[in-house]
Order: C-alpha cells, then structure tokens, then sequence
C-alpha cells in the first residue's frame, strides 16, 4: 500500500473521480502548480478529460480499471460526494484518498450526516429518521409543520425533498422523493443561507474564506455575494462552526458548510444545512477575489502543501451560468469588472450548469 | 480555406505550435473560456501536452500533421517566434493563423525588425546590416564603441550577442555568433529595461498593461517589477510606442515590447530593444495581479473576443525559478503573499526556466 508523501513534489501525479466543471477546474489548479492529473469518469465526454494528462472512462465499479488508476496516481480525490462507498474503499487500500472515506460517509447520507453534527454540538434544525409512512406521522406530529423530508441520499439541488404543511401532504410528499429512507426536519425560517469554504491539511492547518452569501432560483444556486450580510459575532460564529466540523471529520481537503442565518426569536443565530466534501459552487467566486482560489487550495491540502493565504482584494458576485444563460457569454466577456469561466460542455441543456461569471468590485475601506 | 469566424464560439478548438511553458499556461487560459485545446511540438515529453486535449508530437516540416492539425482547430497560434517560416505559411494557407506571418517574418529577424521598426519612426538604437569582417570594420567605425553585435536570426536569453569594446574584438565577436549574419547596434547606456505587453484584436482593439521593469541575470530575465520606477510621460510614451508599433503590424495577439530607458542628456528617453510577438516571461505578473492576464488576452485577441480588463488590483515582483531555483518551491507556497507557478518539466537543469512566483503588494493610494 503507498502512501502519498507529505508534501507530494510537483512532478507527482493526482488522481481525480469525477470528470465535471469541479473537477475540470481542480484540474486547472493542479496543472499551475506543476502537478499531472488523471480523471477517472464513466461518462466520455467529461468536460475535465480535455485538460488532463490522462482520462479513465470506466464505470466506477470496474476494479480492474480503479486499480490501474490507483496504480498511476501518488493521491486521489474526487468532485462529488456520491462515491460509491465500495469504490472509495477499494481505492484507499490502495493509495491515499482526501477527503477520506469517513467524511464520504456522512456527507453522502443525511441521517449519518445529521447525527455526526448533533453529536458534536453543531446546530442543526430538529430532525427525525423516517422508514415509512408511521414514522413520518408520528415525526410530523413531534416536529410540527411546515418541515420538510429528504431522501436520505443522492439529494441536490433540490432533488429529493418535500415540504410538508400538514398531514395531508404525507402520502404525496413520500411519493414524491420515491417512498426511500428518508429524514424529516424542521422548517428554519431563516433570513439567508451562507457558506462557509475551510480548509485543511493532514497537520491540522485550517484556513477559511470569508462566507458568501448563496441566492437560489428553482432550487438552483444562482448567485454567491461576497461579503455576507452578516454581523462580524455571526461571521466568527460561521468560521468556528466550519472549524469544529473540520476537525470533528479530522478532514483533509476543501469542505464546503452550508448554513441557514437566522434573526428571529426562539431560534438559533444559524444552523448548518448541509456539508459537501469537496470544493463547491458557492466557493467559485474565490477564483478571481482571492490570491488563492478554493481549487488550488483543494489540491494545496490533499497533497500536504501549506494553504495560500485566503484574504480577498475584492469583493465579489459569482453568477451561475445555466442552461440558456450560456448565450449570455458575449455581453458578460464585453464587461471590464466581470471574470468569465466557461466549462467546455458540448451540449446546452435545462438545469445544466454551463458556466460562471464573477464580478469583482473594489473593497469598501474597511480600516 | 476555412477562417476563424468572429468571434470564436466557446467549444471551438485552438491549435498551438509550441509546447513549453507559455503554451501550457496559454492552453489554461484557453480551458477558462471553454476552448478546446491542440498543442503541436516535436518535443514527446512538451509540458503544455498534459494539459491539452490533443497532441501532435512530430516536426515542424512534417506537412501531413500540419495539415491534421489545421484540419482539426479554428484557429492557430504560437509560443514563440521561430516557427519555421514554411510552416507558418503552409498553416495560415489551411485556417486563421495570428499573430500574423508578417508579424513573424519581422519578429524573427533581427535586421528586418530593425527596418520595419525604423521605417515607422520608432526610436531604435543606431544599426548596420553586417554579413562579413569588412562590413563590421566599417560599421564599427562609424558607429562608434561600445558596440553590440547580435546575429539576425535565432537569438535569445542573450544567445547569438557579443559586445564590442574596441576594433581589437572583431574578429572574436564574430566567431562568437559562428560568423552569421548580423547586425551592429551602437550600445545604449540605458538606466532600465521595461516590457509593455499589449493586445490587439482584429477589429482593432487594443489594451496595454502598465510597464513592468525587468532585472536579468547571466542574460535571462531574473525579476519584473510592477508598476516599473519611470515618470507617467515616459509611461505614457511606452505604451504609444508599442501601440504604434502593433498597429503598423496589423497585429492580432499578445505583443510584448522591450525597451530601453536613458536619462542622460544626447540620448532618446525610450529605445525599442525588440520585440516579440506572443506572451513573455515579463508578462507572468498579470497572472495574479490583474483580473485578466497575458494568456487570456492572447487568447480572447486571436478569438475574436473583447478584450479583457488590463487594470492591477496589485503591484507586483514576478521572479523565475530557473534551474536549482526550483527546489525553493516549499518556501514560497508557505508564503502568504506569493503565488506559485511550477511548469510541470520533467527534469531540472541549469538555466530551464521551472517555473516562477508572484509576489502581490496591496497598491500605495494614488488618489
């Protein structure tokens, strides 16, 4: 079994699950800091083949094809938390895998997700396990209306989640994300939702970016705004909660914390929604406001270097780019404060994310 | 004969000829937009094929690869000036070739470069065309001494030069540059060597970043400094100088000219010391300090796309890591305000450039 040095030479080679714009990117960030990079995506026209050195187009169960890919690579990671289990425990037998198998573990399922947080004293909404229709009488009953079930994996952007007003809705609502194992929570009325990207290395060096502010259309992230308007006590509560996480997961790589903010009485300041395992959509805008971007840090913590300092020389507002917005690359690529970042799919599609664009704006003086 | 339509869609193809460090960071940029990325170079182990969807690994006489290449991208461009002439003909006859062959013709030769930049009234260093001692002898005597001596063509890192000091040298100096054609230029007691890097689209566009201030050692390029120490109307002259210059080319591309600063009274206050007609080396600091750099401008120019904002959000030391300076790569990525840029070359050897930092300094308030 081989281990990855600590801190792996450039020269060595790092080994990417997952072929999308997040791996394209990492990618892009590795190949700057003199790295090779292998992609291992069962889906030939991954986006992240076109800029490595080498590509695996191969289903994830194939262990002939994961061990030649264990083999090449000196570290591994991936884009996406839906790993299949098996194929995270056959690769980290075999050679270093960040983030590991553990926060694979509780990032892909929700139940496993919301007992680690409540385990370590994070804030999170009430939540109950629900197997059938009882289960979700009876929870509904306790947790009260409105609350919302989600599948208990496989879920984003919205995918696999109900709300429920009342106990009418309940049949409808399993139906709707396909009668699966399940979690029911309680609604937060919160004012916004912001994220936290932290990182950190196998010594335990933490770094985070200050939070963004996330806006969703149809379920989808349109828009991160940098900075959050949040309080500083709110910000450094946001920073302590991410940190806790980190170091609860003993994580290795960028982690992305989802919170909802709350101001109203008889709630928490905030809550953590949701936690992803990788660099995330709501981080892009780090691309062009930071020295160091969420993808170079990624690859700085997964191959044991130091973290780039996290500051940002700018402000910022990262606007996806989805289905049809694409056309939109013209008038964003004529304006003299915007950042285009286009991710070389080969087909527009509804709901398919094309690209970004970051607008960067001078930081108010804040001495 | 097909044309680059304007502007080049994203998903369209870029071929580029070259292989090395600056077609690597050129095919980076590329992937930012969502092009698509062919790198062609004799050279099996080029740095640039690793982060390219394509790769052509034959000779630059080979036409029937030349031919699949220009079959097979939208546009062309290079990493550097000594493309063989034929091959830049027999390419630019298939697709969009650009910067153009003219532009080529006079940057890789240093006699036809001299002519054209004297024909445009572009303040140059006195000169002679020498292809024997006699033409040197008289030369020299009419030019006056120092001296420098630099073959016409090929010439670079301070390859193919010789200073003169007095008639004694000739024949030393010539034997020096294998005794081929040359030209003589009247040595110029310059107190800096600035760089303007400038785009030029083929509506005409044009965009210059500030001046960097260039430090050589043993003849490379050691350090740029950004913004370089000269009075704004020198700066301004600069980049009129070089605009002048880019369009009496008709230039498409990333221009970069150097030039000599003199402040002593009998002397021009700028000198064109030549000119190259792709990214340079001096250009590396527009990478972290500016929200578009060197390679994005190049490629946005030979695409048909606006040009990106110029603006610095930083001054800047950009240094390259040449030869053994590589093996520094662990104290400048634990340095807060430097960003790291490592070429992904195989193998370390005296004088290869390896890679390069940028070190970002927060602006003074020029309010």
């Amino acid at each position: 079994m081989r281990k990855a040095l600590v801190p792996l030479e450039p020269g060595s080679t790092i080994g990417i699950l997952g072929g999308g714009q997040l791996g394209r990117m990492l990618a892009l960030a590795a190949a700057r800091l003199g790295f090779n990079v292998h992609i291992f995506c069962p889906d030939e026209n991954s986006p992240a083949f076109k800029v490595a050195e080498k590509s695996y187009p191969y289903e994830y169960e194939d262990e002939d094809a994961l061990a030649k890919f264990a083999q090449a690579t000196d570290v591994i990671t991936y884009e996406f938390e839906n790993v299949p289990a098996q194929t995270a425990a056959f690769l980290s037998s075999r050679t270093a895998l960040h983030p590991s198998t553990r926060a694979l573990k509780v990032a892909q399922n929700r139940l496993a997700e919301r007992e680690f947080l409540a385990s370590n004293d994070i804030a999170i909404a009430p939540f109950a396990a629900i197997s059938c229709q009882q289960d979700l009488e009876r929870s509904l009953a306790e947790i009260g209306t409105p609350a919302v079930l989600k599948a208990q994996t496989l879920g984003y952007d919205g995918k696999g989640q109900a709300v429920i007003k009342n106990s009418e809705e309940i049949p409808k609502a399993l139906a709707s994300i396909g009668n699966v194992p399940a979690i029911l929570e309680a609604f937060i009325p919160f004012e916004r939702e912001i994220s936290v990207i932290i990182a950190r290395t196998p010594s335990g060096e933490i770094s985070a970016y200050d939070p963004g502010e996330n806006q969703h259309v149809n379920h989808i992230l349109d828009k991160t705004i940098i900075p959050a308007n949040i309080t500083s006590e709110t910000l450094e509560k946001a920073i302590t909660t991410a940190r806790n996480i980190a170091e609860a997961l003993d994580y290795v790589g960028v982690l992305a914390v989802e919170m909802f903010i709350c101001e109203r009485p008889g709630f928490e300041p905030l809550y953590v929604n949701e936690i992803a395992p990788r660099v995330h959509n709501s981080g892009h805008w780090t691309q062009d406001a930071c020295l160091t971007d969420q993808f170079e840090q990624h690859i700085r913590a997964i191959c044991g270097w130091p973290l780039g300092p996290v500051q940002r020389h700018s402000d910022a507002v990262m606007k996806n780019l989805i289905g049809d917005d694409f056309y939109q690359w013209p008038q964003f690529a004529a304006m003299d404060d915007h950042c285009v970042h286009l991710y070389g799919k080969t087909k527009v599609r509804a709901a398919r994310k094309m690209g970004h664009v970051n607008q960067i704006i001078p930081r108010k003086n804040t001495n």
